[in-house]
């Protein structure tokens, strides 16, 4: 029988790693949050080594994902999109920023295709990005799929400014970790 | 607070227009049931003027989608995610055709730059569309976003064959449709 909902969760265990009452005032610390989550992601095979998390423009944490791609049997449940369907959930609007208020995605890899696409439709301002696709697709199994070949400048012409390579290394480190811990069952 | 899970639902009148014993033999068959999703989308108020289905290669119908971006607050909630969620939860695996059958998407609109992303992770075999992006852009006010420029191309080397402007015509009156009832509420 066809179904007519889904619901996808977060792990248990974000309750205890995530501090809501602080202010992440800089890039670093909102990119270093993306990868903790990715990192307490892989340590309790939770889903992929990846994580992400939507601040407003002052730091207010308003949402984080992890990737339940696996766990859940869904290839949109990436950490990007689950940040953002949970910060639009929270906020009930479709389209963050369109009250005019900044928004900010800080993740711990580049988007892959689908979670660039997403990022275009979100409403954020600033895209904050740790390790590189080349780093995911060296380090790990995984593939990211095709991209404009300007993808930056898409994404810029349309109001969303990009930064990379962002506490790369530490973010590299989640891939090695994942691998060593036989990464690909997640 | 940050929230832990997102619930997405399909509207209520899908039971009754929905045929799950029938046999979706053709191309045309499985277009016109995502055009006819569109249109009662539209119809209803109950998203925008988009509709989606999975089918085996066989013709069995899995899993139905429709916009359902602002009535839910997700900008995830397009129709193509919807139907390959809806897909995928029922089956219980993230990759449609991990296990060698042939899985097919068919939507009433090409795919948007967040769909099109998606449709490489889905594990479908086939993307049968209707209206073209420039249909939708010509008659409505959404944006299809930016795609690589050989997106179909990039499609056919993962596998993923693409066949176009089947039921055009039928596709684009329900744009016309959405337009005179007001277009962009939803």
């Amino acid at each position: 029988m066809i179904l007519a909902q889904v619901h996808l969760t977060l792990p248990i265990w974000l309750r205890e790693v995530v501090d809501e009452s602080r202010l992440y005032a800089d890039d670093e610390s909102r990119v270093a949050l993306a990868i903790e989550l990715a990192r307490c992601n892989v340590e309790n095979t939770t889903g992929g080594p990846f994580g992400a998390a939507v601040f407003t423009g002052a730091g207010q944490l308003i949402s984080v994902g992890v990737n339940r791609v696996v766990p859940q049997n869904c290839s949109a449940a990436h950490a990007e999109m689950m940040a953002y369907m949970l910060a639009q959930a929270r906020l009930q609007r479709h389209r963050l920023n369109e009250n005019g208020e900044r928004f900010v995605l800080a993740t711990s890899a580049q988007p892959c295709c689908q979670c660039y696409g997403a990022t275009v439709w979100a409403g954020i301002d600033e895209l904050l990005i740790g390790a590189r696709s080349q780093d995911v697709e060296e380090l790990t199994e995984f593939d990211e799929g095709p991209l404009p070949a300007d993808w930056v400048g898409e994404l810029e012409k349309r109001g969303i400014a990009v930064k990379r390579d962002i506490l790369r290394e530490q973010a590299r480190e989640v891939f090695l970790r994942y691998r060593e811990l036989g990464g690909g069952k997640y």
